[in-house]
């Protein structure tokens, strides 16, 4: 499944490039490794050029082989190109890339061609780590056991090896054939894949093994590529802003627009980060302590028979339910749940504060051990007879994390002096970015109350930068920039968050001014 | 054998770094990594160090460790510093190198002390690609067959392994120890121990597979060290313009004098070197048709019982032979012939041309099948009762060498526009340079007729060089000058020289104007 077309620019050059050099003379005598050197530092303007002995032993074979034509890869690291591989130009043979979005839960690949710049497949799979632990935290308490970080390291290599595989067979090619890898998750996992500690990580001050990965031989950490293949690992700005995050400004292009925009991913911790090409400003929500019950943590993954719509007549507060695929329900996802929430408040099934109104819930509801619980969908109507509902702590939960989300965007706005409501644009990325319904998320008071149109839903963001990565220099150079240019806000050491998120602890606000298209219930 | 006391100006700083930074807290907590490349950045003025993904592993502990004081062992190729090793400051432990003389016959080890910049120790072995062939044609020629290349590979690996271990020994240490190697070498050797392919480099245009080799890993071609061990191969000029030349003019020092100067090195090869700090010009004798012969393949090396030093009694024409160790006589070495054809020149046993005066010889010659033979030493005399003699033959070959040797030194002074007997500095190194009694290569006509005190012995210059790039930073700056600084001159397609050759082919001279210090025989 490619979920869509991924174009660049034909204009902004790649990291193939056909060179051709002048045959040696005994006027021109110079090494083999020289004379292709200087041709690629003219066509990278690269003042150095690094190349593998191992690469070096086959230039003077590939050079005569070729008639002096030759096709490279070619990746700058900080200003200094790598030669990554070289081919004869006559030889017919796809030079491909693979782009990883590494999640704590899920991964996934995308098989690329780097020449002609398109993308050939892509596949997802769970993070086998999750077996270790579900969330960054056991696994790093893990990685301290005897042999716990070789273990999880071996897990990961393990599964990104089965799988790019499996995707490079189904276009007629084998790992041979990938000769760079672009890789994007938060800082926990691009530590463990490159089996570098953490321990420090969630300790104070929170210090990574490393910000910068630079670029490394495929090889070294068991990835089974093309024996000359490199890493390209997306650096971190720190423990809690992980390379996933500067894949994602990368690709919405926040970094490159004169007008200040907002971008936000919500995974497994919400990040946001707000800047336009003059500076960027980020935080993540897993430093403020609000947000630990997670704002998605109630929802499962979207899959097929999964709520992911939910819509109440306000006046019968009869339920219009969507599932995935519209088969019989069996869960709902995080966009359902906000859908759900904003159903219930316009319905006047929830007050103000988040909690069941009795009254207007009826049947639905029901007490067990002091615990009130809604009914959304009964037994006979889903699937395995298992009836679908919401407890009242689920609510309590979610209105936390939509007051920790809107309250780390306020926080951010406000530390750079620019109304939360005046934003021109607002992307939303990840999964459940895709899913999610703004006019739902406005309701409940999560997003600010701008026009839709001021929304932009932008996919996977970190999957989207990772083949950027692959596809254009330019990237390169941004990553650096973004990495570089980005400042951090430390959300757990502001006086003023934990004020903002009381405030908004109130559906939508203590201040419903701040929300002036959401109807409140009469 | 320490051959001489090799010391640093102690303000030229080092490879080794003391670095402390400051512990990281919440208002500084940028990763380990980072941290440490800040303060190296900042300690070798470079804009970029590059860290192995093992090293990276390493840190978070060694830091802590530390209390954030490290010593470090920092590399700069190109402009790029490379992190080698890192120990907690306190930690006390010999952080060592090895310098290598990669020669084709002999091969030379110095242990030093990369801190402290001092030679622990000294070794040589004989290289044992010998065993394949004794000059580089033959194993090029050997590395065309199948695994012929990674047959020589390993044999001087192997033997470096072996005698490498040995040499740690000597002072309590072992191969761990070993953090850089540093590699001076010719073209050929240098390619067969990096693995690379040798084939071109003896078919027009002469094309080696590279010239530059940038630090490589010392575990890529197997070398038995620390694991992050990194070696510097010395870059070549071309096929005949190796590094061990580079490392020669490195350590004579020539590109860093105002006045001219001249460096020969006499090894297997001729190698002529003529310049100053602002140009630099050179020349090599295989690429000269008429140094096939070599100038010194009738010598043995010096050893025990070799005849280093002959004097010939003008009147009575008496011998008067001086023996390495003064033990029996058993061979001749270079610098024997040389003063053994001065003396039988200045005596009148060999004319002009250098051929045997039979009145002057006396019973000293012999006619057999045609071939004329003095005898040097007769059976009795000899070590193992093996007369030692001289045939014509051996005198016709040195006669053409030392005419090469004369054309190579006149054609490249004259290309520059300097008078040959007007250089204010002549360097000889090799272990050749350290025998030879400028005197009777005077009165042969092989060097020029410079006041005595402008020939200077410089000893093993590779090696010098060598050691020179594991004690101070300059010189790996140094080396990029000259490479890139370097003209080379090709012998082969230079109309002039078999005119000036032809010339030369006298004793001392055809223009005995240019020797007014050597008296000619009545």
């Amino acid at each position: 499944m490619v979920t869509e077309e991924f174009t660049v620019d034909p204009e902004t050059p790649g990291w193939v490039v056909r060179v051709t050099m002048p045959p040696p003379s005994l006027q021109d005598n110079s090494a083999d490794a020289d004379r292709l050197s200087r041709a690629l530092m003219r066509a990278f303007a690269a003042e150095r050029i690094h190349i593998d002995l191992d690469l070096r032993k086959q230039l003077p074979g590939l050079l005569r082989e070729g008639n002096h034509a030759l096709r490279c890869i070619v990746l700058k690291d900080q200003g200094c190109a790598v030669l990554v591989h070289a081919v004869p130009d006559a030889v017919a043979v796809i030079l491909g890339g693979l782009a990883v979005d590494l999640g704590t839960t899920r991964v996934v690949l995308r098989l690329v061609d780097l020449e002609r710049r398109r993308v050939l497949a892509e596949t997802a799979f769970d993070n086998p780590q999750t077996a270790i632990g579900p969330d960054v935290l056991a696994r790093i308490h893990h990685a301290d056991q005897p042999d716990g970080l070789a273990q999880l390291q071996e897990m990961i290599v393990t599964a990104l090896n089965r799988h790019a595989q499996t995707l490079c067979r189904t276009q007629g090619l084998t790992p041979e054939n990938l000769h760079v890898v672009s890789v994007a998750g938060n800082t926990a996992m691009s530590h463990l894949l490159a089996g570098l500690p953490v321990h420090w990580m969630i300790r104070e001050p929170y210090i990574p093994a490393t910000n910068r990965f630079d670029l490394f031989p495929a090889a070294q950490i068991g990835l089974k590529c093309h024996p000359q293949a490199q890493v390209l690992l997306f650096p971190n700005v720190g423990s809690y802003f992980g390379g996933d995050l500067i894949a994602g400004i990368l690709y919405s292009g926040l970094h490159r627009r004169a007008e200040t925009a907002l971008l936000v991913d919500v995974g497994t911790n919400a990040e946001v980060v707000l800047g336009n090409r003059e500076w960027l400003i980020a935080c993540a929500g897993a430093a403020g302590p609000a947000l630990e019950g997670g704002v998605t943590r109630m929802g499962t993954t979207a899959a097929p028979g999964v709520i992911d719509r939910v819509r109440i007549d306000p006046r019968t507060r009869a339920f219009d339910i969507h599932t995935i695929d519209d088969l019989p329900p069996r869960g709902i996802c995080g966009s359902g749940v906000i859908d759900l929430a904003a159903q219930l408040f316009t319905a006047g099934m929830i007050d103000i504060r988040g909690k069941f109104v009795p009254t207007a819930c009826g049947d639905r509801l029901t007490v067990k051990d002091g615990l009130a619980s809604l009914t959304i969908v009964p037994a006979e109507s889903a699937a395995e007879n298992r009836s679908l509902s919401i407890s009242q702590a689920d609510m309590d939960s979610l209105v936390r994390s939509k007051a920790a989300m809107y309250t780390i965007l306020e926080t951010l706005t406000c530390s750079m002096g620019i109304p939360l409501d005046e934003l021109p644009a607002f992307y939303v990325a990840g999964t459940f970015g895709s899913y999610i319904d703004p006019r739902s998320a406005i309701t409940i008071g999560m997003l600010p109350d701008l026009p839709l149109a001021h929304f932009k839903s932008m996919g996977n963001t970190s999957l989207g930068g990772a083949t950027l990565a692959l596809l254009t220099r330019e990237a390169v150079t941004d990553i650096d920039a973004i990495r570089n240019g980005i400042t951090y806000l430390e959300l757990n050491v502001n006086q003023d968050f934990m004020n903002r998120f009381s405030a908004a602890k109130f559906i939508p606000h203590t201040d419903p001014a701040r929300f002036p298209s959401v109807k409140l219930p009469e």
